[in-house]
Parts: structure tokens; sequence; C-alpha cells
């Protein structure tokens, strides 16, 4: 592929895990009221500019900061690296990429050290950081434990318009890739990648990009996500919750996605299973296959494909969108031209441009 | 109200619980694998044409007997009353009304004894018992419990043109409203009705009948709904999840429906509340309320309002359909005409004929 | 039997359900803090005296009232009836078995209308009223939902010294048993009585009496009874769990047994099953049976055969204790002298005095 | 410490996690009722002399050989390296160390390729492989998901009499320490060490080893433990249930030991937490802490700290068991020398020999 980015000549940053999200809000205590209230995160410290939370089961000092701002956007996706100087070897890195870096030993927010910020090849804004402060693990504070409890952050998920070649730019930086979703044409629709032993730490959906699909938190167990969804039944934002709770085909977790006060998508979801052995099976999904995306076949919304977050560029200014050149995976699947199916081998679902037998029909136009 | 069924001059017969549904089915061993394998009834006797099923805590005989016949169609829906002494009530009570009944001292089913059949003033065929065998309760035999184990018959649901006919009629009958659905113009959409003390024991939805919308078995938990949907998406029949999961606004309950190989509208259903107080409230949704059939707001699927099964006569013959007259559920909410909100008050939502804001979109068209 | 209550020549009232625990404790604040921060039952009135608390279903104005007073005891049993007429007919039932009885047109607690009050055969204080406040029902209040939320009272639990004789009253009364343990030498040791369709609103614990054995509150499902347990270890005060977490053979119910700080013993109850058919199987369980307590075999520890709560007359007096003459249930099954069997045709298990193979030892000493 | 097992000088194989156990039973048929009638693990393969069993979510072989011979004993506790020279490392590093090692191209059970088995510092029979067949992986295969499913393996659990030097051995190994419990004297009474991001891939379990004190396998949620109490409840066989369910306080896991039919233990275990970052906090408990082995306090049964399973040399002779010198846990909390605590602050439980205030009474003795 012409356009692949070229692998460095060093060695990349040992990544421990997905981390944090500096997200932009536009309207602070009204963000407080959704992360806080709603989901019961958990205050870390706060001041008048930035909120910073964190899951129960979290020991550093956040997963997720809230930060006042004109335009809603991600300022940084935030990866733990092994060691401090894994964070040199990060800023080494993506200078041989020649991309633009900012290195801050004192850190860019409360609770981390020294951290290097960069624009990675695909527009993102990425951080990297091993200092932090430890804060209390409230795994136990069963006192503090609600009906819907967020016990980690699980993964980012990022929209790129050249999934194949973000990918090759990943697995570079050391993730493994654990499912994607592809057609018979070769077309890449979406990739999950992991660092720790989970599906994924990012994944990378096709489409407009650099934006940030959603971020997700993870529960104990199913439950939790429902309660989640009856709370918001209860405080009248059922429209907030856009897509779910359903079990996935990619990933096998329970799911629920809903929007921040700015539409900032965030996933809740559960019980995805354990990736790491170093020859972990890759699942490779139809993207015609009527359950990759929900196992119950339960149609995915329009808006969920077409619709991100902003990216900022290390200056804070959102980062200009690449329009996707493939195929969508909403156009080949919804609608007029589309066509999915749930059982392969039925007759009438063995060539495209017709609904397939056992298609659940009514529910996707 | 003109059309009003009489109230007989008689006390009408102790209801205790809905009991059981005669259901016809086309193909006798495709419906046992659907009853049996995959949903896990358990089996209390079948020969080639029959096969009594009964759920996982039930001691009477069966609560489903599916039947082999040339139309799928629903045979009865068959009440359990309090004494022998009932049935002839229920006999009585019927021929008052001028309705067709059929007395069989040894029953009409397997099982079963002395019992009363009737073409109801709705037009649906009614059975009435109280002689039963008694079977093994196989409550902790949690060496026989599926992990998407039905362990009770919870109701039926009826379709009628005329909804408020058909309450006053099942209150005649004895049958207390714990819920119903109207607009503010004063028609009514639907109603639950219960002698149990949960939310219904039959619930009347208005469309053309008579036609069974569904019959409903209940679960422990709502992972063990979950579970049922796994396992379908599992055997790749995920096309017969019509509706769901969810939780309902009416009635509170976790809920899931699917369809059997005659289309044949099962519900799973768990935890909704007691209603046994004499003056337990009866609740009011307003039809345009989008959380009333799904509290998290996700969109009833059309062929959800317009599907339903047939029902027979005393001959075995389909009864012939009537025609609802009254705006449909349907068309007041969903497409161009129709207009439902979140928060009542959202300004947006104030008149007809626009979505409110606050209302879902991008799911229901 | 000599001993029996006679049977009035009038009809009993009609009971719809348990309602309420008219409950002493020596220290409010300290009684507020159990209830409504750890078990978390919500407030529907309170003052410098008393609290009036109701589980999150529940629609009359309480479930339970905490009162001030000098002596940890149950001021009344209250028992909800099913037409203001009812509350007559308990006065004059009561009145006909020569029980002591006092009448209050405006009812004993807040929120209660006319109200009578009795000594019963059995030295309880019971209660019987019709009119109450209706309240906000909680329902789907999911905003309020904590992790191991309470959504209904489910029963009493009486100790008393002759269980036969209770029995019968009771029966008298209304109730219907739906379980009892006893031994092959025809004692009774415990027997479980209903008016809703649930397992009981009350039970008869052998043992000195009258004093309550415990009241039990319902959670949807068994992990928030776990939720409850796991938080009272988050706040240190574990040795306030009694006995449990665990199944029950008797009910089949999912169940916890916690103390309150005056040492109230509180039931924590999910999942038993319907009795509400006029033929409901009656259980016997063998007292020997070492899964009729605890269907997984755990121990019952001494102290919750042994402790129960005072109860008061009318005048708010401790009633006597009478001794239990018959054997005890503790005494036959656990240590020197007792005998348990898991599977009853062991061979090992077949004479007393000796465990049983298959009884899980170590743990019953 | 004089008894250190030394460091060998080149670098431990990689180990990713524990793999498999290969457990000797003395009747094979018996053994299978247990671990696929009752357990539902999965058969890979079988035949007269042995059987291979797997998890759910496992694509490796299996987790679990039964393999008959005479006496009830642990042939091998086997962990998966990164990559085939990993063994060869395994093989050198443990030569290094004066073990026996025994090296086997083409493995020593079907379904495992290149391995090195060794009697190691310990006296336990480690085995090392990478190679090894993948089999399908069940995880969205919910028409097998029993209510009860095991979906990993977890963890090892290890007696072994000096704790300290048994962890010294596994830190030079690549383990990392989650957690342990200790004395104001510095008595180590256990450790839990991992390689995946689990709290433990093995446990040491202070006391006459070696001995394996049990295997553990995961579930996704508490309430498929719970079905497995039940079900073993409706078998009967309620006495192999030794100790649980409960939350643990080390781990934070919800937890179960029952007994196989020569005695082997088996934990079945959820919902531990993250440890994956490098600077995971160690947690230690006090020895003392009532709530440290189970965090609602419920007692430890007297045979979980006494009994175990016997381990192979190379020869498949049993071990001999050398005795623990320290102070055992069992005596410094249970009975009359021991005591413990729930509240460290309660001033009665301040000196040892007395039980302190808050702990739990009646089931300790």
């Amino acid at each position: 592929m012409e356009n692949r980015t070229p692998t460095p000549g060093i060695a990349p940053p040992d990544i421990v895990r997905c981390a944090y999200t500096d997200l932009v809000v536009t309207d602070l205590e009204r963000s407080r009221k959704f992360y806080v209230d709603v989901l019961g995160l958990h205050v870390t410290e706060e001041d008048e500019n930035a909120i910073y939370l964190r899951s129960l089961e979290e020991f550093i000092h956040h997963n997720l900061v809230l930060r006042k701002g004109p335009v809603a956007a991600v300022a940084a996706l935030a990866y733990r690296v092994r060691s401090p100087e894994d964070v040199d070897t990060a800023e080494a890195y993506y200078k041989e990429l020649g991309c633009r870096t900012e290195r801050r030993k004192d850190g860019f927010v409360k609770g981390i050290g020294d951290s290097v910020r960069v624009e990675d090849p695909l527009g993102f804004p990425y951080e990297f950081f091993y200092e932090t402060e430890h804060v209390e693990r409230l795994t136990q504070r069963y006192d503090l434990y609600s009906a819907g409890e967020l016990v980690r952050l699980d993964h980012f998920n990022q929209v790129t318009p050249d999934v194949p070649r973000g990918r090759a730019y990943l697995e570079d930086l050391g993730f493994r890739v654990s499912e994607d979703i592809k057609d018979s044409a070769g077309v890449t629709y979406a990739a999950w990648m992991h660092r720790k032993h989970t599906v994924h730490d990012t994944a990378l959906t096709g489409g407009d990009g650099p934006r940030m699909h959603h971020m997700a938190f993870a529960t104990h167990e199913k439950h939790n996500i429902i309660q989640i969804c009856d709370k918001m039944g209860a405080l009248r934002i059922s429209d907030r919750i856009e897509r779910g709770p359903g079990r996935h085909g990619v990933s096998n977790a329970f799911y629920l996605y809903i929007l921040d006060p700015d539409d900032h998508r965030i996933e809740i979801y559960t019980q995805d299973y354990y990736t790491g052995d170093p020859d972990n099976p890759t699942i490779t999904w139809d993207v015609h296959d009527n359950q990759r995306r929900d196992w119950w076949g339960n149609p995915v919304v329009p808006s969920w494909y077409t619709e991100a977050s902003l990216v900022l560029d290390l200056d804070g200014n959102p980062q200009p969108l690449t329009k996707r050149t493939e195929t969508s995976e909403m156009a080949v699947t919804i609608g007029a031209d589309g066509f999915s199916y749930t059982r392969p081998d039925d007759e009438s679902g063995s060539y495209a441009g017709e609904a397939a037998k056992g298609f659940k029909i009514g529910t996707q136009l």
C-alpha cells in the first residue's frame, strides 16, 4: 500500500493500556451532571476549568478529564507505558515518524507526570506517560457502589478513513489485532486492537477522520448496564441512549452506547474475553453478517455510523477531516443498496443487492 | 357505549389465573425444536398429534399445548378457576351472555378435567377449568435448569378492535385494570388486566381482532432473557427476535418478543410488580409518551403492531377479523403522521405532527 | 389437641397481605443509619420519635415504623385487609376469641386510618387496617435505585412454642400453609403460611414465644442481596451478617439474615414461587434433611435458632415468654445429640445420634 | 534467608499464564460425571485412560486432563510460555537451579507439543509449553452455555511450608505479587502471584507441602456460581460444597470451593480486578482481619486449611510432605488460641487470645 505509514527503525514504546481521555466539553457543570450524577464516576479532584474522574477499580489519578472549552472535542487519548524510559522512546519514535510532538516533564494535566503528546500519523492526539499519582482504589468500597457502577476504562474507538493504513501503524506500535470486519472484495471496515489482555485498547472504525467514535467503560455484570438504561429512562433522557443495550458479535461483549451533553459517545461494556496468548486467534467478520455488530440482529442506527467527536491538534484546534473513499459499512448494509444476512447459506442471501432470507426486516428501513 | 357487552345477572366464575394456551402449529417437530430445544420448556407428555409443555415451577399438567393442525392459530386461552363449581358458573355466565359454549366433563386436552370452552363476546376461545393432573413441580430441579429457563406462564395478550368494550367485559368477569394507554381525546389503545397478583393475566391491544398478540413466560432474572437472545444468535435465528430485549414502561417488566416457527409471538418477561391490593393504583400512559412501550425509548417495530395469531371458533375454524375503527397506536406514534415525546414539556413536542424534542430520531423513520 | 384455639363462629377478616412492622428501637438515629443509609429504605416522613419507611415498589404509606422506645421490641405486625368493613370483622373476630382489642379510628401510626390492634391467642400484637395514605410508588424511579435495593415487604416470621396450635389459629384466620418442617414422630418445627400469592405472609418458628424471629424485604435479583453483604463488609459491620447468603430449601428463595442495631433480625429475600392456586401443593420437609434450611447444606448458626425480638402487649409492655416443650430444631440437628443427612438413603444416616454420610462436617459441631 | 532458592544467572522463560492441570483421578467415569455432567466442562477428546476438558472460552486443547491412576494427585501444573524458545529457556533455567527436568518434543499429553516438566525447588511438578492444538473456541456457542458455565481457567493454588521462600522463587521466575497475608510479627501466611492481568496465576498457601490446594475456573457472573450450588443441592451432593459461596477479601472475587470425587478442590471464581500495570499496588492483609478470606466474615471451615491434593514427582510417585514450621493461619485465627477482628480499632480486639468485638461468634467455635 503506497499510503502506508513508514515503520520507524527503533522499537516502539511498551504500551501497557489505554489510560484516560482528555475531553473538551462546552458546559462543565452540565457534563458533571452526566458523568458524576448519572454515570457515577468518582471525582479525584476538580476546579472551575476541569474535573478529574476515575472508575471504581482505578488506582491512577483519573480515566477521564472533563475540560471546559469552546468546541466539544478530544484533546488527547492517553496510554500508559511500562516505564519512564518508554516516554523517551515514544517521543523518539514519533519524531522519527515525522510527527509533531510536545514533551512536558510536569504533565499536561493534574495527576500525570512526564508525558509526551503527539499528532500521530492518523491525525490523532495521542499521549504517552508513565508517572502518575496513585489514588485510593475503590474496589471494595461497596458503600460507594452504585447499581450501574463503572469499574474500569476499557477502550477507545477511533474513526479513520483508511483502516488498513491505521492498523499497520498500530501494529508497528505494538498493538495486536483481535477481530476485524471485512468484505469479500478485501475492504476492511473496522479493526480491534489490544495491548492489555482484552479485545481492545483501541479500535479503528472506517469513516471520515480523524474523529473519536467513543470511549468505553466496563461494568462487572450485564444488569449494571441495564440499570444505566433504566436510570436514563427515569431521568427522561432516554433519547440520549443511542444504541443498545445488546450483545456485540465482535468482542462478544454486552454493550450500550449513550451520548453525553456534547454528543460525545460513551460505550458501557462488559464481558469480552481473554486475548493475552501470543497466538490468540483473530476473528474476521463478514460485513454483511447481520450479527457482527449486534449478535441479536438488532439494527445499528445510522447516527452510530455517521457521528463522532472532533479531535484537536496540539494547539487545541480541531483537526480537519479526510473523507473515507472506500465503501461505507452503513451503505453496504442498510437501505436500498445494502444487504445483510443472518444465515449465510440461505439461498436468497447469496447475492448482493437483495435482502437475505433470515434478515430482520422492518427495522432497518 | 352502545356496543357494550351486557353484564350478566349472575356472578362471574372466580378466575385464579391464566393457565395455558392450546396452540395449533403446522409442523409439530419444527415447533418442538423451538419450544423444547431452544426455549427449554419441559415435556409433560407427547404423542404424534400434540405436545404438552410446562414451565419449571408449574405443578398443573401444562402451560402450553402444541397441537398439529392445518392453520397456525389459537384453539383456546385457558384460565383456571377456584373450584369445580366455578366451571358450572362459567358455563352459565356465558350462556346468559348469549355465547356459544361447549362443556366436556373429561376435558378438551390431556391432563385437564371438566372444562367449558366458549366463544366469548370478543370472539376469543376461552376455556375455564379447575380439575387438572398435578405433575412434578421442578422448582428445585436445578439439574434441569437451563441458562434461559422459563419458570412460569405469565399472561396472554389479545388483539381486539374496541378496547373499552373488551375492558368492560373483562371487568365484569372479575379482572382489574392495572395499566392502560390512552390519548387526550379519550381513545384507549391498550389495557392490562389481572386476576393473580401481577400486572396482568391478559391484556387487550387495540387492532383488528380477535387475534392473539402473544403469550408470555416469566424468567427469574434479566440475564435469563439475555441468554435466550444469545442462544438465538448462536443458532443463527436472530431474525426470530422481533423486538427487545428492553424495559417496558407499562408493567416495568424486562421483556423480549420472539417468534415461533408459525409466527406465533412469545414474550419472555420478568420482574413486574405486586398488584394484589384492592386499591392498587391504575397507571395511565399517554400514547405519545415515547417511553410507554420501551422505557429506554427504543422503537417498536411495525410488525409488532400489525401481526398477530388467528384464533379458532369451537369448530376449529379461524374467526373472521373485525377492523379497528379508532386510530391505531402505530399511526399516531410512528412516521410522518405520528409524534412522540420523551419529555412532555419540551416546547417542540407540544403539537401533533412534529417530532418532539427529546425523541430518539433515526430509529423510527 | 386440647390446646387448640377455638374457631370463632364468624368468618375471619379478608386479609390481603402483611403490610408493615411497628418496631421499637432504642436509638432512633442509629437505627436510621442502618435502615436508610445501609439498607436504602425510603423515608416517607419522620419526626423526633418515629421514622416511616417504605420499600421501592410500595404505594401505601410505609412498610416499617421505627419508633423510639426504652426496650427493643415489636409493637405490631400489621396486615392490610380488603375493605373498611374487614376492620370491623377483625375486631369482632378477636373479641369472640376472647382477645384484648383496641380500635382507633384515626390509626395507631401516621399514614394509616381506622385500625384495630389485638393481643392474639399466641400473644402477638396484630394490627388490621384498610385505610392508608397512598404515596409515590417509586417503581420506576431508577434514579433512586441502589445496588442493593429493597423493593417489597415480603413476610413476617414469628416464634411460638406450639406450632400446630398457631397453625390452626392462622388457618382459621384464612392463611394457607405452603410448606412445613416435621419429623417422623409428628413434631412440627415450623410452618409457612400465606395470603398473597407468595410462600408466606408469615411463618411460625417453634421456640420460646411470642417473639418476632424476623421480618423480610424482597429484592429483584440475587446480586442485590450480595451487594448488601459487600456493603456491610465495606462498612466493617460484617459481624452483623448473621447467616447467609444462601438458598433456602423451604421456599426456594435466595436469602440473607442481618441484624439491626437492636438485634432485630432482617431477612433479605428473593425469588420464591407462586402459591395462588387453591390446591397449591404443600411441601413437608424432614427436620433432619440437611438442605431444608439451606439448600447448599451450609450450617445454621445457633443464634439464628435462639435469638428473637420481644413483642409488646397493647400497653407497650413486653409479653412474657412461654417455653417450647417439644424438641427444638437446633437440638435435633446440630451437635452431639442431633443428626442430619444430605442423602436420606445413605446407610450411615439411618439412625439418630450419628452424623449421616453426606453430611457437611466440620462446620456444625 | 538461608533457605532461599538461588536465582539463576539466566533470564527466566516468559510465562504467559496458567494453562492446564494434569490431574490423576482414581475412577475416571465418576470424575467425568463431576466435571462434565455437573460442572459442564467441554470434552475435547477422551479415551479409556484420560479425558481432555476445556472451559467455554478456551482455544488451546484443554485446561484439565483427567488421568486414571492409582492415587489421586496432581501430575503437573502447566504454564504456557510466549514462544517455542521459551521451552528451551525453561529447561535451562531449571537445570541451573539443579532441578530434575524432562523434555518431550511430542508433549506429555495429547494436544500439547514440545514441553518440559520439572520438579521445581518447592517440589511441584511444573510444565512449560508453547505448542498446542487450537480447538474451537466456544465463546459464542450460547446453545451450549449452561446456567453455571465455566468460561476460563483462572489460577492454581499451591500449599508450601515456607511462603517467603516460594514467593522469592516465583518472583525470580517472573511472577508479581498482587496480595499477601501477614501478621505483625512478619510471618507470611499466603501470597497471590500473577503473570496475566488478573490477581493470580498461582498462589502460595502456607502449610505442609508440596500439595495443590485447588485450581480455579472463572464464570462470567455471580449468578453462575450460585447455580452451581443450586445444582449440587438438586443432585444431593451439597456435602461436596466445602466453603462458600462468598466474597473474598483477598482478590475481591466472588468464590465457591467444591470437592471432586477424589477430594481434589475446585474453586469457582469471578470478578477480580486488573493487575497489568507495572506498579499495580500490592495489598497486604492482616491475618487477624476477619474479612481477609471472606469479606462478609463468614467462617473458613477447618478442612479448607488442612486438606489438599498430593503432587507427583516425574516418576509418578507422590512427593513427601515437609511440615510447615511457622504458625498456621488456622491456629492463629480459629478456636481457643486464635483471634480475629472485624474492626481493628475495637478495644476488645486489641490483644490475642480473646475474640475481638465485632467478630462473628457462634460460627467459629
